[in-house]
């Protein structure tokens, strides 16, 4: 009877990864989510990622604390690489809390803004900054006023993210323009500083941080977002009484760079080692919330998609590594030096997916790529249905992936439910608390099932 | 100049409505869409109703306070008529906080469970029952063990929702059976009480109420239900200790049935007045959290949906009516009684909407009701599409909508994303800030928008 039992086993033992090639790519994505929602580990990696370590800028201690625990947990998990690779990355330091108030209101006397410094900004020194200030709906507005208005002034950037957009992404992109380039704007015409609306769906007290970009040759000023509440309630003030003025402090400023890491897990290909499809997130977040979702979640899913793929006893093609991207929040040197070091070491990229939305439910996934990549991505669909995910082809890449484009790599963004995203995005309240389990899990799923169908039938990068 | 003025504003006021009429379905549901995201109410009401208002249990202060309200809103909104259907309802109350423990550990000593009494169950009384546990994982099990193993005992039911179900109300549907008549399976067989694993998608420490059904001529034993940590906690305490003894104690009784009502608002139709389309939600909740997504938020939608077609101009053909269903939870009279009405008064009703899966995110309708509405159905959806809104036709309606059936009306379930709905369904946690703004209101814009499709097409209601 032992030994009758022991034959067994040594048979299933040489079938099973038989009998995972012998089924039908419905049967697959049935295992890959049974496998992700009933022996997941996404959840359990993220609550260490972010309750453990918390936000984790580039530079910072916290940031190197992700970079080795990433490198153990892959380790732990038994794949069959994982590697670091340096990246020199920038390292901007908040100080103190910031004060924004204004200061001679005859209706409201003092009152103060929720505010913090936005990424990259220099700060006001000690003496801070006290100016009146023109309230403008964007770039275009301002530099309408002319030197004449604004020489002199603090500058308020009001234009709200559009409620009528569907994706709360499109209602970012046509906002964000103000945060990212309205400080050297605002420069440019003599201004002494910027506050910005928060980049937010919501109207809450939370101000969302976010990176900012300094014209070369332009001065760089004091840049500061404020909460959507605080905007509406200046915005308000301003219409009763157009003197105010407005006192803001921050003690923020960039230190010289730091040497960081890509971190990066791999399970090497059977037949085309040398060929690679990439699953990834970034690994460091702004410092202000624990960036569970921003992007705790696509680091966790990437690693997740591999550990599924290994446990149903999949055996890939092509290589597949889960990479943490570095400092893609306020430098995007990670993602830049990751190309860099694909193309000097020849590495061919197939595809590259990364999950950088937050954690929510899936939708679908965006593309950037040929005619033929979107064609059989639509393809793909009808398998996904099964599990809510509808939503192919859109256009859209990802910023760290977005620097592969060039050596033909398909990229392709994981696209989950956006309606919640910009309440948390960048704030104290991107949290572990926020994540759901199942949410998680199903992106980190849909995520492994289409690294399974790129493998098996490849795609085409070509246009 | 001002006459001039004069002119313009009246062609305006002329024009406008046919305005609406030349519109395509497109440019309506975007007037419907925008019109929702920019001047919501939906989520204002539900603030009210859940934090002003709270927990409304069929019987109680809060369910007649939340009849006023709802009936006051619609006033406000100035809907051509409101209007309230008496019904009598079941008025069971939860008493004192429920005790159950685990007394004779040698392991762990005495240590708590924590749990709530079921819906409708009768309650301990001050001295509690002790008895020996018998775990089984269902009705089936449990006949299987028989009377000798199950007399005298606590029986504790303990399957799992299963996590590989994509829709969470599958799962749901899966486990139920255990909470709704497992305590009259386990009477007939001669046990004490029953405890029930909470009806939950997580793991945690929030127990989760909800209706039982007691068989008739079967004696009624108390009925709890435990959260999932404490069943994983008593399931492995057991497998150790088989001897463990239950201390449970509940104070919850049935009092006399009592007056309360269904709140209707409607808009005339223009045409077809005797027809109508309906929109609903239930108005009583659970007494432990302040029902804001079970079901606040499918009583705000469906007020929300009228107001919007109003705000927008729009005249229906038939009339459209919001109705607040009052007991769903723990009896339906006020969706039997709302059918009762509607046959007796000669209503034809062609449509009737139901949104009681959460507050979340849109993700399509659901449909009882001819294979002509079902293509019809199906036929809108690249309407939806545009709005993230994909999954259409599946089999489904609704509780309160369902005695409709019989008199020929096509019934549709509003399907919001259902992953979150199972941690917080009939718990403490189902509480006004797990809502999201916007997933509120684009599923109140869908639903005004199936609405218009369904007014100005009709629907086929016959096999």
């Amino acid at each position: 009877m032992r030994r009758l039992y022991a034959l067994f086993l040594l048979a299933s033992s040489i079938l099973s990864p038989l009998k995972i090639y012998c089924q039908s790519d419905e049967d697959m994505l049935k295992s890959i989510f049974n496998e992700t929602l009933t022996n997941g580990r996404s959840y359990e990696m993220l609550d260490y990622l972010s309750n453990e370590i918390g936000g984790r800028l580039s530079g910072s201690p916290e940031a190197a604390a992700a970079v080795e625990w990433s490198r153990q947990e892959m380790m732990s998990l038994g794949f069959d690489t994982v590697f670091l690779q340096e990246v020199m990355v920038p390292h901007w330091v908040r100080g103190e809390k910031e004060v924004v108030k204004v200061i001679n209101s005859d209706r409201l006397g003092t009152f103060d803004l929720t505010a913090c410094a936005l990424g990259n900004s220099v700060g006001t020194g000690d003496l801070g900054v006290v100016a009146k200030i023109i309230e403008v709906d964007g770039i275009e507005s301002l530099r309408k006023l002319g030197r004449k208005n604004v020489e002199g002034k603090i500058v308020f950037f009001n234009r709200k993210m559009d409620p009528t957009h569907i994706s709360t992404f499109a209602a970012y992109g046509g906002a964000v323009d103000q945060r990212v380039f309205g400080a050297s704007e605002a420069a440019d015409l003599g201004a002494l500083a910027v506050v910005v609306r928060s980049m937010a769906s919501n109207n809450d007290d939370i101000p969302h941080t976010g990176t900012l970009i300094y014209k070369e040759g332009v001065k760089k000023i004091p840049a500061l977002a404020i909460s959507t509440n605080s905007a509406n309630l200046l915005s308000k003030s301003l219409k009763a009484e157009p003197d105010l003025e407005l006192y803001i402090e921050s003690h923020c400023q960039m230190l010289p760079d730091v040497l960081s890491y890509n971190v990066i897990g791999e399970i090497r290909g059977s037949s085309k080692q040398g060929e690679y499809i990439i699953v990834g997130g970034h690994l460091d977040s702004w410092d202000l919330g624990d960036g569970a979702h921003d992007d705790g979640a696509g680091c966790v899913q990437s690693i997740e998609a591999l550990r599924v793929l290994q446990s149903i006893g999949y055996k890939p093609k092509h290589s597949i590594r889960a990479v943490m991207f570095m400092n893609e929040e306020n430098g995007l040197r990670g993602g830049l030096k990751y190309a860099e070091l694909a193309k000097k070491n020849q590495e061919k990229h197939l595809a590259a997916i990364e999950s950088d939305r937050g954690g929510f439910t899936p939708k679908g996934f965006t593309l950037v790529g040929s005619e033929a990549a979107k064609a059989q991505l639509l393809n793909w669909r009808p398998l996904f249905e099964t599990y809510g995910i509808y939503d192919f082809g859109k256009p859209g890449g990802g910023a760290d992936i977005g620097p592969l484009e060039e050596q033909g790599t398909v990229l392709i963004g994981f696209l989950p439910d956006s309606q919640r995203y910009f309440n948390l995005h960048h704030t104290t309240a991107d949290t572990f608390d926020t994540i759901d389990k199942r949410e998680l899990e199903l992106g980190a799923a849909s995520m492994a099932a289409l690294v399974y169908l790129i493998d098996k039938y490849g795609i085409d990068g070509k246009n």
